[in-house]
């Protein structure tokens, strides 16, 4: 499509340039995404339900479909300054070495000591527990991505911040902890003696490892019994989603700058919140019918909550201590099998991504991980910068279209979310460069097992 | 001093502001840094001496006194574009938490996936040896930060790379391995069975976890006795400070694009690669008496070069198979304390900058680690950035210095070089999270056993 000349290998925006506000792309959509219920009473979940578990201001923004921006306050507008703009870069060297006609660019999120995108979250969700005069947050984490996130906010805004972190990745991966620790986080090995919840699971399973499922419920019995703290988290809420538009509008801002219109724009999808945050512009102009764009939604194919979900009310965790919510969904028991290493775990997905799927603004494709590895070190050779297995899915992606256009001869615009480094997915690289790493499809009755888990509440 | 308004958190370069050469601080200095000389004839080497280990180019870059500016080739702007310009970053939330009239810079060169300012050589040094049709280069690396850079750029220009990891490292930091094995280089833990010298030290030593200096020399051996191969290095040498100027230049030019003029400059030393890089232009100001600067290398407690060594001729490896050099040292047999964690481990320092210290152009000073791990945390708290330890050493000055000008009222403006990210150092925050870490001064008789190992040539 149209380009203007002189594209840099990296275009960064002056402070100047950087967005003002969030962009609520739910205000665009016609269809909105279904409202949380309450897993009691299966009625929408109100502001005051919600208050024991969110912050004020943070429930005002999960709740509202209608606002279209939301001005960042200018205490994160600081923050944001600190390691934003990221840069959207021209793959210069990508489309080299794949011999396209296609122009690809990336924006890099992973600039940052949390390694992601998910700072951009965490500190928003941060200053406004501070500006509710919390004490402190709780949250979990799986990898360690959006605890780092959050502690790194927390500190910033000194705030306590106490992260249950599943066994299994306290264990094998000490070096996210101590970044946590770095940051004056306690982290708390999940399941743990400090909490009820804790206490039966480790009762009952004396030699568990811990999974997402219960250290999520140990964040929020800590949260909403404890005075003076609530609960956050780092992805599938609406309100994450509304903080991450700042890497769409970015996006956007300097695509606009130099006179690019991309023609596919792909994204990795786990929870939602990197996706949701880089296409909800381009979604808004689609919604409004300015501009069409092709979005594609990658996920892995161990975990397919979009291609081979069902789009039905469930429960947000294993615990089911969480509101429910409609989504694509493999069920809440679902776990990806063991030799999944790629992230993106998540049996659901936001709300928001799952209404606008449904309703056809989007495509999602799987791809099986040693392909998303044997991207991840293509693109790492020549762009230099070591992938996190997460984002290299959307890596393999591009290139498959930049490829189809090889064949074709087509010059399109490419532009994907190049969501975090791999620094701390070494144990992975290593599987792959060993050849230990294996793929592997869920079968129809492993999915089987998942879908049984997914009540019939009899909402559609 | 002097300064504009409006400073951004960070100031990026546009393209067109990057450097287009490399400055050689030589070319400026009156008395010149004496000669490497041949360790069995005691002559200076020539270029034909040079020949079977190092690239014909670099080999007249590091005898080359006289020219001021090496114009970069094209194929390494390329490159350099896709991660500088590094940003030079206002301090100001270190500012606000310490309280201080000081206005605190960095360069931060950690922002690519060698997590160091080691890739600006690296590439120079790999385009030199792929335009001189080789087939490959050798190197070693302790921990590992020159191999990961060095691996990158050697799959860039589609070259081998072998690297001769110590054992120790090999083993305890396998992350880095991984790094280097995505980018296609070949990592053998050293001493190994693929030399004659690591032979040789296998049979005396069975169980040995090996050390840079024995590395140095396996991977001198095979570089000189492949056909088409050459040893680089990533310090210390004349060519590295060369081309590492680039990080001077960049920093020089975003100051005096805002109307900047620092009063002190602050690098960490540890063969001097960062620290010539970041000061050459401003030096060359200096010894030009132009314009003045303090400038402030900062070294450990625990391995003194600068403030505790002789200047003297000495062997810059101990194998003692390389060129002797004069410049600070400890000695070649000396190693520091195996409490040591925090980099900036070489015995001795670049010729270039130990001359410049002789002739009273700089000031050098030393910090305990204990104390640069507290500076570590409480920078990347309000700046967000886990430091790398070698940077950390320059933070711990720069607080230090600020925190005189809380003092004394004085506005100050101090620019420090941050060159790493600690992503890979984590064992070592670790330690100092677990109130682990100690700190150890060598007295004067361990220094004493390094210094008999200076040879006495009769040569000053």
């Amino acid at each position: 499509m149209s380009e203007a000349k002189n594209i840099p290998y990296k275009i960064y925006l002056e402070e100047s340039e950087l967005p003002k506000y969030w962009y609520n792309v739910r205000a665009d959509m016609k269809v909105k995404p279904a409202p949380l219920l309450h897993p009691g009473t299966l009625k929408p979940m109100t502001a005051e339900d919600l208050a024991p578990v969110f912050c004020e201001e943070l429930i005002k923004q999960e709740l509202d479909d209608d606002t279209r921006e939301y001005p960042i306050p200018q205490p994160i507008l600081d923050f944001y300054k600190m390691y934003r703009p990221s840069p959207l870069v021209r793959a210069y060297c990508l489309e080299k070495k794949l011999q396209t006609p296609a122009k690809i660019y990336y924006k890099f999120e992973g600039n940052n000591t949390s390694g992601s995108h998910k700072l951009n979250s965490a500190i928003a969700q941060a200053y406004y527990a501070k500006q509710q005069g919390l004490k402190g947050v709780t949250t979990e984490t799986g990898a360690g991505q959006w605890g780092t996130a959050l502690s790194m906010a927390c500190s910033y805004f000194g705030l306590d911040c106490k992260v249950y972190m599943v066994k299994v990745s306290y264990e094998q991966k000490p070096f996210r902890r101590e970044v946590m620790r770095t940051y004056g986080a306690s982290v708390v090995p999940s399941p743990s003696d400090t909490t009820n919840v804790g206490r039966a699971i480790l009762e009952r399973f004396p030699g568990t490892t811990g999974s997402l499922g219960c250290a999520i419920s140990e964040a929020v019995e800590v949260a909403t019994s404890t005075p003076g703290y609530r609960y956050v988290l780092g992805s599938v809420l609406n309100q994450v989603l509304l903080h991450q538009s700042v890497i769409g509008l970015e996006t956007k801002i300097a695509l606009d700058k130099y006179g690019i219109v991309p023609d596919i724009i792909i994204g990795c999808a786990g929870g939602g919140s990197n996706l949701g945050g880089l296409i909800s512009p381009f979604m808004g102009q689609k919604l409004r019918g300015e501009a069409d764009y092709r979005i594609i939604a990658v996920e892995p194919a161990s975990c397919p909550s979009f291609t081979r979900g069902k789009f039905a009310y469930d429960f947000c965790d294993t615990g089911k201590v969480c509101p429910m919510a409609k989504m694509y969904t493999l069920g809440s028991g679902f776990i990806p099998a063991p030799n999944h290493a790629g992230g993106l775990r998540y049996h659901g997905m936001s709300s928001i991504l799952s209404q606008l799927y449904h309703d056809g603004y989007m495509e999602a494709r799987t791809v099986e991980q040693t392909s998303v590895f044997r991207a991840a070190e293509e693109f790492a050779r020549v762009e230099g910068i070591l992938p996190a297995p997460e984002s290299s899915h959307a890596i393999k992606v591009a290139i498959d279209e930049a490829m189809k256009c090889k064949e074709t001869g087509e010059e399109k615009t490419i532009v994907f979310g190049l969501t975090g480094t791999g620094y701390f997915d070494l144990v992975a690289y290593e599987k792959f460069h060993n050849g230990e790493m294996t793929d592997y499809i869920p079968t129809d009755e492993d999915l089987a097992k998942g879908f049984a888990g997914i009540p019939d509440i009899g909402i559609e």
